[in-house]
């Protein structure tokens, strides 16, 4: 048997375990990933021609002829190497005498085929190897033989499979695909184009299933949900994608319980076997108690310090600048304990607390940030206030229907989507007061992220076209086709959708969106390992009726 | 109680079964795709109001009191009502006086609410009522009610979910989500374009996702799958569709076989449970063999009249057309038995026949095409040739490598793909006579459609690029991405792609794909419920850098 100079190689090799020096180092980390039987489910050998996989292996193996596949992680002359493939390592001992080290099992050679050679790599595939991110995406294809990047893709596909289990074998849900080439909503300014054949036609990639999901409920389907591809065009924003996933979710003759409790469920069912189980169900808190309680919309709940209104204890204050804040109208002295603050904080500390107060001045959302920023500063003098193996759900209720627009406050824009039904109390407010109508959305935050978003719909064709043409000012020809659908007896319905990529990330985590997605594209929408957006020759353009237009060509090529 | 003058309105009712004249219709047909025990799993009913679907209730349900939510199929004054949803229909009295019709179970209503108004429908929700296709795609929701399209994407549903469970849960295959803003493939002339908001460069909807795929195994995945939206512009073609969904497919570390066996016992399991079971392993046939049997490369084998090759019979002949046939070189006489043939057939069928192979002629396909027009002839004479309820799978192996350019035959192109890696046999041929080089390129043929293809792929870089530059005189610059990837110690690898929508199709006995996708586009790529694609504003096409270019304003315009 003739071994040349291998750094790297791929490897095969029809062989006896015999003893093993070293623990599989990534092998027993996916065995709390992966069922540990002897015959395996699922079984990861089967239709190829290896017997078993490198990670595998145990005593209960010894003495069996095995066939592994896999890349030398690493080779000392040619007496031994370290076998590598996705479920972990194991020791080749290339006979030269009878030489038997210690340890469980390791598996000597009888026959072995080189199946590919290895350039020199740009980084080696060990995990306290550190790379920028930028050569990580640019080697993609290398950094997924990562363990971390392992874990993450696997995790991801064997929790979207348990949920799809949930709904689709246990709940009755409809896994339904609808149409990523579809028409512009009206403002979607943040909507990809696509061109068409016809002149000066465009399909457009839709930001969710939205129309679909719910002209799937007037079809009568019930109970529909799809793992959706959606995209979003937002130029260059850190860690969003243009091209994003969310578990998206409809369902017929339900109210906001209904939907609540299977989401409970469905994280429930779904939730990794190496975590602490969700307790379920989760807390519910009005938009409004939030506001107050946490200064933010979607609150870390694995941490107390609270804000607290304690404006009646100064009531009375002769000090001039809380004396200034409660004469004004809706003023309010407000306060947030630092529990043992005054043993961990420093001078320096507080100095900052003040400065961040200074600058967020005026800001509605301060007191939360100044929450979070206290909480920054606790951790870093040791005091563990966000326990990372803790996951803290909390649904936000009772959001406001419309809000004054950015542009124009006198007129009103959906605080969501045209398409949220008002909460029943408030209906009466819509003809009235629209400001102050509350909405039959509720938000889903985990540990102080946003993870997912829904509501009742409108079913009924009069209200929605009453809110769209004369509440929002919309143009609602584009959605005739919709509010045409409500005449023919919608429904009552409802739904949510899960960012899947934030909830992968926040479950094993992950630093940024991007180490849970195969290959994600860089914070400025490039794709670093093949040179994507790329330009494209003129005559294929043709057909597609359009034209590249630099109105300030040379500027724009000085920009790159 | 009152009742008002109802035609399809939505409905909610507290009630109580009594007996009932009528078998459900609908429940009947989808206890087969369902399971039918007293508490069901999937359960329909889990977090709504409703307690039971229409068409679930049996006489072991006599006297319980429970709550349905439907629409009203048929109504008679106000004494009873058909209240309908996905599962079923089912008979509903509004007491009068306790009159009591035959029959299994009715429902007895206690209180009753109305849900949704609904205008006077374009088509009744009835599987006799006859509608266009362009009424059915406009009004889709409408069309969605229908049995046949419910049954049609449930069955789809499940039978995607049974694949997953098959590949996920059994066999360890990891689901993974690839992008759809990618850059254009080399000679990618049928890609949409999506203008990115840097000038000039554009994205490309990939027609799969081939790169990735292969990107994934070098990365170490092992084994990948997703059922993957695709693209393709191909114009206007019938029965096909701007975007299409395939069950994508790739291994690490195996063979042809090895992809056969899996495949055949993917479609075992993932089978409907009221079809005739799947056998495996399925027939094989080379490239050759169909061609020469079936004068096709997608023969429908439910059916024999083989074309058999009788030229040694008249190696003698003194027939003037037959003599001149077989003196050319490669000349041969080949003919098919029609079983019974001049039994069912008529003169009039003889003579069609012929002017068909008139028409047809000095095309290769012509006795391929010849024999599905005698089998069309028998069976308007009677004769079942094509048992619409058998399911007749072939794989077709040995593809060519290359064929002649259609533009240039003195220059080759892909018979498939560039990365399709030569049978082992053939691989001298790629520097001697590279025409004759077999691949090792697999289709799965069912009842003469392609239903999928695949191959093993080329992990030498050197290879590939043997074939990308020098025999195909392709821009190797555009996939210097891949070529570095195999450099990386690229394992050897394969896979496939099933096209799912066809599978369906033929699975439910369609008459076309747009049968089976929720929302499908005409033949010519529009959505006739919205009106898409659409034209779009000048200011929103000014992100993106591009121009509307109406090289002729007028003819455009006209031509709509």
């Amino acid at each position: 048997m003739y071994f040349p100079s291998w750094l790297s190689q791929l490897y095969r090799g029809l062989s006896r375990p015999i003893r093993r020096t070293t623990q599989p180092i990534w092998g027993s980390l996916y065995r709390s990933l992966l069922q540990s039987s002897q015959r395996r489910i699922p079984e990861f050998s089967s239709f190829v021609v290896r017997t078993n996989t490198c990670g595998e292996l145990r005593s209960s193996h010894l003495g069996q002829e095995v066939t592994l596949c896999g890349w030398i992680q690493y080779r000392r002359q040619n007496t031994f190497l370290v076998l590598r493939d996705f479920d972990g390592l194991v020791q080749v001992i290339i006979p030269q005498d009878e030489k038997m080290p210690t340890g469980e099992i390791e598996i000597k050679v009888k026959t072995a085929e080189l199946l590919n050679a290895c350039k020199k790599l740009p980084f080696e595939i060990k995990n306290f190897v550190k790379k920028t991110e930028a050569l990580r995406l640019q080697y993609r294809y290398l950094d997924l033989r990562s363990f971390q990047m392992q874990y993450n893709l696997r995790l991801r596909s064997q929790m979207v499979m348990k949920m799809r289990e949930y709904l689709c074998n246990l709940h009755g849900f409809v896994d339904i695909e609808t149409p990523t080439l579809f028409k512009r909503t009206p403002g979607g300014a943040k909507e990809f184009l696509v061109p068409s054949r016809e002149p000066g036609k465009f399909y457009s990639l839709p930001q969710s299933p939205q129309q679909f999901k719910q002209l799937l409920m007037v079809g009568g389907l019930d109970r529909y949900f799809q793992v959706a591809r959606c995209y979003r065009d937002e130029g260059s924003r850190p860690d969003r994608q243009p091209e994003f996933t969310q578990i998206d979710i409809e369902m017929s003759f339900v109210d906001q319980t209904g939907i609540q409790s299977l989401i409970e469920g469905l994280l429930q069912y779904s939730w990794p076997n190496d975590k602490d189980p969700v307790v379920v169900p989760f807390p519910t808190m009005t938009f409004a108690e939030v506001l107050a309680t946490y200064g933010t919309d979607k609150p870390d709940t694995r941490f107390g310090m609270k804000i607290i209104d304690i404006s009646d204890v100064f009531r009375n204050t002769e000090i001039g600048f809380l004396q200034d804040a409660l004469s004004k109208p809706h003023g309010t002295v407000k306060a947030i304990c630092i529990p043992e603050g005054a043993k961990y904080l420093k001078r320096k500390d507080i100095e900052s607390i003040r400065n961040f107060a200074a600058d967020h001045f005026n800001q509605c959302s301060l007191l939360g940030k100044l929450r979070l920023e206290c909480a920054d500063l606790l951790e870093t003098r040791g005091v563990v206030l966000r326990d990372p193996t803790l996951f803290s759900f909390l649904w936000v209720v009772d959001f406001p229907l419309f809000l004054p627009k950015e542009e124009n406050p006198r007129e009103l824009e959906s605080a969501h989507h045209p398409f949220t039904a008002p909460h029943p109390s408030d209906i009466h407010l819509l003809y009235t007061e629209p400001k102050k109508a509350r909405s039959q959305h509720y938000d889903l935050v985990l540990n102080g992220n946003e993870i997912g978003g829904g509501s009742i719909r409108i079913h009924n064709a009069e209200l929605q076209r009453y809110i769209l043409a004369t509440l929002l000012k919309e143009d609602v020809k584009m959605l005739s086709h919709l509010l045409q659908a409500l005449d023919y007896g919608a429904p009552p319905h409802g739904g949510i959708a899960l960012g899947l990529d934030r909830l992968i990330c926040l479950v094993t985590g992950s630093p940024s969106i991007r180490d849970v997605i195969a290959f994600p594209k860089s914070f400025r929408g490039h794709d670093l390992m093949s040179n994507t957006p790329d330009s494209v020759p003129p005559e294929e353009l043709k057909p597609y009726h359009i034209r590249v237009s630099k109105p300030t060509d040379s500027k724009a090529e000085r920009a790159h």
